[in-house]
């Protein structure tokens, strides 16, 4: 044995105790059902709708106004608010030194989306560093809390745009031009967001966090199934996206005959079609969504020209996702018809599975508050998925009623609001005063 | 015999002469080909779009925009601009007594729509009251020219919106609540158009014409195939047009199973897959069309909540249209899957024949100038569908390049633009001359 390993054996030796709080020590104490529901139901007036969910679309005048509350909240715990050039916000609690502890997930919301989605995680984490402020906790490395820019991709696709150009999985020169349906580009609205709240600075676009934690709802109904308030997340599911455009040629509804027609509308329904079908698992482990499919011209008595939709798939076996993403293309070429048909894969995520030291520390946490948990995959993407290439990762999820989400009817109860942001700030607070690896 | 037949005999035989112009008084004489052609370039030049077409929705600014136009115009041969509460735009020449003579088309377009469908028939007729004004003479009853609200009905659906309101085949209190996709009102769009034109006078709606002449560009490509500049129109084919909304349930796409889903796009694009094969003919007479698909919540990665789609059904043989029709809300439901299905019929039109007298006089005049015709069926719907019921009605075609029409690249030869004005002029002054049933 070298004197190298030795030494290093050594100091992981005596870094363990400093990863292990007092128990007076563990800021879960100190987290507020109260503060953390009425800070979450504050934020869910952002943006909401009249069927009582959400509609904060990201780099909207309402995720501009999200972000502002959030930076109201940490001003009065003493926290910096930045964001970099992909809108990513952080609030900084400027401590110790070195790479920041960070923990977040996003503000934004699908069209339709609920109160929980995303904000949970940004909210309980702030959470989390009031209750480490409140229990005296002075860390060893600065906390951030982090508001990813563009997690859902309803506005701009694909989603998880801010913490994918942060982990470097893409370059910011590939996000900007790419636009809304109303034309407005990332660029543009990165600089209304800005101009909306000028009184938040600029910092340098990405980093090496020392660990990243994500709590989030649970997208699916198995904790709530199981009776179990705290997911620990074993990995995150692959996803491929794709936009399929369908090009045909405007005609008229009353004249042209079936045999003239290049129907761009008829041949995307029969390409739909032809995927669910080709896709189809006995077992039903595949997931195939198509969710946007937009016409042009878009009139009753017009054959349409030109149709564009996407296609998200998804499946746990990275290699059984690949074969399947293989199958898109061909499948809408040979229902195309008279149209032409072009596929572009938008994204092609892996699946992925998060450190085991990282979820045995979500794990303990847990069993210390005598919550009870479970290993699940997350079926959902998750901005961590481009934390885990650069940092130590991990996620906690909470149940969702009925495992509604993306919908304005999601909820979750106080109580597990409240156990899963205990979870994270007791975590949060090991990582923060931990001396060696997450 | 009776006196009274004899009477109405004798004044038949009467009249007859005043039906026939001497061919100094044919103001077919006066059509400029160059005014006419300008007009029509000067009236697309509202709404231009890039690519060379027309974006002219029914009561948007631009609408209003060519009313001022054709006001404007108007108002220099001494006609009165007025406008009917369901959005109908007259410009009356103040002549003789009695019913009306009316000539006109639409002045709205398809989103990406030509230069010549529906302003043509409005500019001609105008081209007919200036010629007859400069031939110098004097009708026997007021010459109306009109533009009918929203025959597109791509904006607010269904089309021919107007003209039926005033031939009395809808209630004004019907189309006043239809909105548009942005959520407008047909009666907040109506004051919209009103307040920007607040020079153009209300006048009662409705009325009885003497008789209703309309010009239009053929949507189809038998006039030019056949190398013929004037298509006597014999009828209109039957249509039957629908609201298919499909209800579903918003969920997320990563984590819903197929078992769990109530996918609506995946329902309404097998309920269009369905339709296509069950209207199926392989004669190619049955014109099925969905032209629009809204998808709610519209995002790549939940799954629909909701699709309302449009459906176009149109068949010459008005028996034959019923049938299909009956066909359209079962093959929809059997291919609801678990999601709802409403199927509305929104307008159940049957095919219709012009008075054989009426296209009897545009035969006459295209055989006085020497101009080939051929009679057809209008396969498109037309406003003179809601004046057929209540006046003697007849249209009159001139080709549209390669049958291309409801698109951008909408293109008739000018010399067909004016082959066309000239028998609807010579035909209107012999109309307005008439003493007798047109």
């Amino acid at each position: 044995m070298s004197a190298a390993v030795l030494a290093g054996a050594s100091s992981l030796m005596t870094e363990q105790p400093s990863n292990e709080l007092r128990s007076n020590e563990l800021p879960s104490r100190r987290v507020s059902q109260q503060r953390l529901v009425g800070r979450l139901m504050e934020m869910a007036r952002i943006g909401a709708t009249v069927s009582g969910g959400v509609d904060r679309a990201a780099l909207s005048a309402e995720d501009a106004a999200a972000q502002a509350l959030m930076a109201q909240w940490g001003a009065s715990l003493g926290l910096r608010a930045t964001r970099d050039a992909a809108g990513n916000f952080f609030l900084r609690w400027e401590a110790g030194a070195g790479a920041p502890l960070v923990s977040g997930s996003h503000l934004d919301s699908q069209p339709t989306g609920g109160r929980y989605d995303g904000v949970f995680g940004v909210i309980a984490a702030l959470e989390a560093v009031q209750a480490m402020q409140e229990t005296g906790l002075a860390p060893r490395r600065p906390v951030e809390i982090v508001a990813w820019m563009n997690e859902e991709g309803s506005r701009f696709a694909p989603g998880m745009m801010g913490a994918a150009v942060y982990g470097g999985a893409r370059a910011l020169a590939d996000i900007l031009p790419v636009r809304d349906q109303a034309g407005i580009s990332v660029e543009a609205a990165l600089a209304s967001t800005a101009a909306a709240l000028p009184g938040i600075a600029t910092r340098p676009l990405g980093g090496t966090p020392y660990a990243y934690v994500e709590a989030h709802i649970e997208q699916g109904p198995e904790l709530e199934r199981a009776h179990c308030p705290i997911g620990i997340v074993s990995g995150i599911q692959g996803k491929h996206t794709f936009r399929v455009t369908v090009r045909g040629e405007a005609a008229h509804a009353g004249t042209s005959t079936r045999a003239e027609r290049r129907d761009a509308l008829l041949a995307a329904t029969a390409m739909v079609q032809a995927l669910a079908r080709v896709l189809h698992d006995e077992a039903d482990v595949t997931k195939f969504t198509v969710g946007r499919f937009d016409v042009t011209p878009s009139a009753p008595s017009v054959v349409a020209s030109q149709v564009i939709f996407s296609v998200d798939l998804r499946h746990p076996d990275s290699q059984e996702l690949r074969r399947l993403s293989a199958l898109v293309a061909p499948a809408c070429e040979a229902a195309a018809g008279p149209c032409e048909v072009e596929v572009s894969r938008l994204s092609a995520a892996d699946s992925l599975a998060f450190p085991a030291a990282m979820r045995a520390r979500l794990r303990a946490a847990a069993d210390r508050l005598g919550l009870a948990h479970r290993d699940l995959l997350s079926a959902a993407g998750h901005d961590a998925r481009y934390l885990h290439p650069i940092c130590p990762s991990a996620m906690l999820f909470v149940p969702s009623r009925d495992g509604v989400t993306h919908n304005e009817a999601e909820f979750t109860e106080p109580a597990d609001l409240y156990a899963g942001a205990c979870v994270l700030a007791d975590v949060l607070a090991e990582l923060a005063m931990s001396t060696g690896q997450p």
